[in-house]
């Protein structure tokens, strides 16, 4: 039997993200660089202060600093704010890429003591924030919240939230991941959302789709504290334009593409939940990513997907993973490759799909 | 006037390097790679676990791990060292790249405590480290010592080191940013060398030429640890293969030219040394780099130096520092621009700043 990750990647039609991670993303960027464009040179250079400039615009903020990683900018944020108001509690959601995915760098190397807010079934709240029992230095939002589903609180909840920690003094720090694929969905500009901020991070090979690297936004006090601590991580690298041109390159292109990244996302959603034995988180969705849920379990489910590959060219997924409760779920993001899917195929791709899991009921 | 910085880079001959530092670096590797090739995915893939196993077969070790910086790899082998003796005491010298240029990160992230050990005029040697009054987990050698001009101790002096912490449980760690650059002198293989260190950082973009990164390699379960310090301090990128595949491509260019770079070194550091009123340091070099000094100050050493650019077309340094005591230094590493020059024109350059050397002392 064909694995489902071979499938996907042999289909027509993958449905997933932009494209393949491969050096031709890369060499695609290069090919338009003049060769004798100098590098950036421990974080000093036309090359980077060029991006960092356009970005802070962007972002409305006073300053960026590019980061080889929003790992290493997310710490150092918060770091920069608890020892501001020299308090180690920082606050924010248990789905955190600093509290799961960053081996406790944020604890480890910082010492920081993060406080949880809200849980596995919605986004972070300004009931959460009255509820606040410590005094914290420091809150931070992730808009969306990928690890359930992409969820967003309402714009007027996170203006709430915003002057809540204003009137306490608490700064509000921004992981804006994926910042650009929620603004369609807010009907606002990135310049409005950071306005709710005091730090930003974005990355820069999620929805744009670059190669590697982060931005770090906020005053330029705030910014110019981060590039020391970004050499005291071992980020202030001799040369990062790699990471910088590709992410200037790939984001002129897409950020223009986030609206119909969103649209899509909604219409691919809708045609999962017309499915049995299956549904999307959230169920509509408020950006270009949703998760999707069954409890059907995870090899049925790959066994499933693989066959529709095979059978329509259209590669739905090209993962599934195993949920507690031995259902199963796995993660879309739409790209540039969704628009290039026909219609019909992805109609009798969702066809045999919904076929396919009424008779597994049927079987279980 | 000519600003020293702009003959030099207008010359026909600059002397220093391997070359400008721009996107042809970056293109050349690309041009001959094929844009199919699979990137790395946060430390793994193909792409990355070839090069890291190609690296730990060349210096001898059982592992390597590529690091976007020495920095980061540098503190890290320390921190897992400390951690393994409980003891936060580490100890280098005085010029270490960990205490002069990160900013404290290993005081400020791993709250380690440096013993500093020679000083300024050498290298660390047995004396050093018999007279340590406390007990360090672990010692740090930088071969060669790039801020004194790289000097080297003796390779018997290294060997009674190295059993010196074999006997005393302590640690032995090797910054060989430049390692590849001293093999010559030595007459040794990496392997040789690196088998009296417990843990050995190589830099990727000094001699060899690359765009930034770094190897840090030892046993399994060292490297497997520093892994995850690596993901906690934010350099386990999504994708690092433009600096890997930029590493391997110029190391496979670069290492047979080693003793070439070292041999041109002696060679041009005897015509500085047969200049009056300038010396270098060390008077014979021991690899591809060295110290010239000067009790001549600053600005009018860049003069000398623009004139000899514009009037022979061969640059010699592209800067000159001020030293406390009023006179100056720079520091020369030979690359792949020292063989392009014609002897002509280099020993003309030499005629002449010996000539205005004179001169400024008469004037003086």
């Amino acid at each position: 039997m064909t694995k489902l990750i071979d499938a996907y990647n042999q289909a027509s039609y993958p449905l997933v993200g932009h494209g393949k991670r491969n050096a031709n993303v890369l060499k695609e960027v290069f090919e338009a660089v003049d060769g004798s464009l100098e590098s950036d040179m421990y974080g000093t250079g036309k090359v980077i202060e060029d991006y960092q400039e356009k970005m802070a615009n962007l972002l409305g903020k006073e300053s960026a600093v590019f980061f080889p990683s929003g790992t290493m900018a997310g710490q150092i944020a918060l770091r920069i704010w608890s020892d501001r108001k020299q308090n180690k509690k920082v606050a924010y959601h248990p789905t955190c890429h600093l509290e799961i995915h960053e081996k406790d760098g944020l604890k480890e190397l910082h010492h920081l003591e993060p406080i949880l807010l809200a849980d596995m079934t919605r986004p972070v709240l300004l009931q959460d924030l009255l509820n606040l029992k410590e005094d914290v230095a420091c809150i931070l939002l992730e808009l969306p919240q990928r690890e359930i589903g992409g969820q967003l609180p309402e714009y007027s909840e996170l203006e709430a939230m915003s002057a809540f920690c204003r009137e306490r003094g608490i700064k509000l720090h921004l992981d804006g991941a994926r910042l650009f694929e929620v603004l369609p969905y807010y009907g606002k500009s990135a310049n409005e959302v950071c306005a709710l901020f005091d730090s930003v991070y974005i990355s820069v090979y999620k929805g744009i789709g670059g190669i590697a690297g982060a931005i770090l936004a906020g005053d330029g006090d705030f910014t110019e504290e981060s590039k020391i601590w970004k050499r005291r991580h071992g980020g202030d690298l001799i040369s990062l334009y790699p990471y910088i041109l590709a992410a200037d390159y790939y984001m002129e292109r897409r950020l223009p593409l986030m609206d119909k990244y969103y649209k899509e996302a909604v219409e691919l959603a809708a045609y999962y939940n017309g499915c049995h034995n299956i549904k999307t988180s959230p169920a509509v969705p408020v950006c270009n990513m949703f998760h999707v849920h069954s409890d059907v379990g995870k090899e049925e489910l790959e066994r499933t997907f693989a066959e529709i590959a095979l059978q329509t060219g259209v590669g739905l997924t090209s993962s599934v993973r195993e949920r507690d409760d031995g259902g199963s779920n796995f993660e879309i993001s739409i790209g540039d490759r969704y628009g290039f899917a026909p219609r019909e195929a992805v109609t009798e791709a969702f066809r045999l799909l919904d076929l396919k899991l009424c008779e597994v009921k049927v079987k279980g």
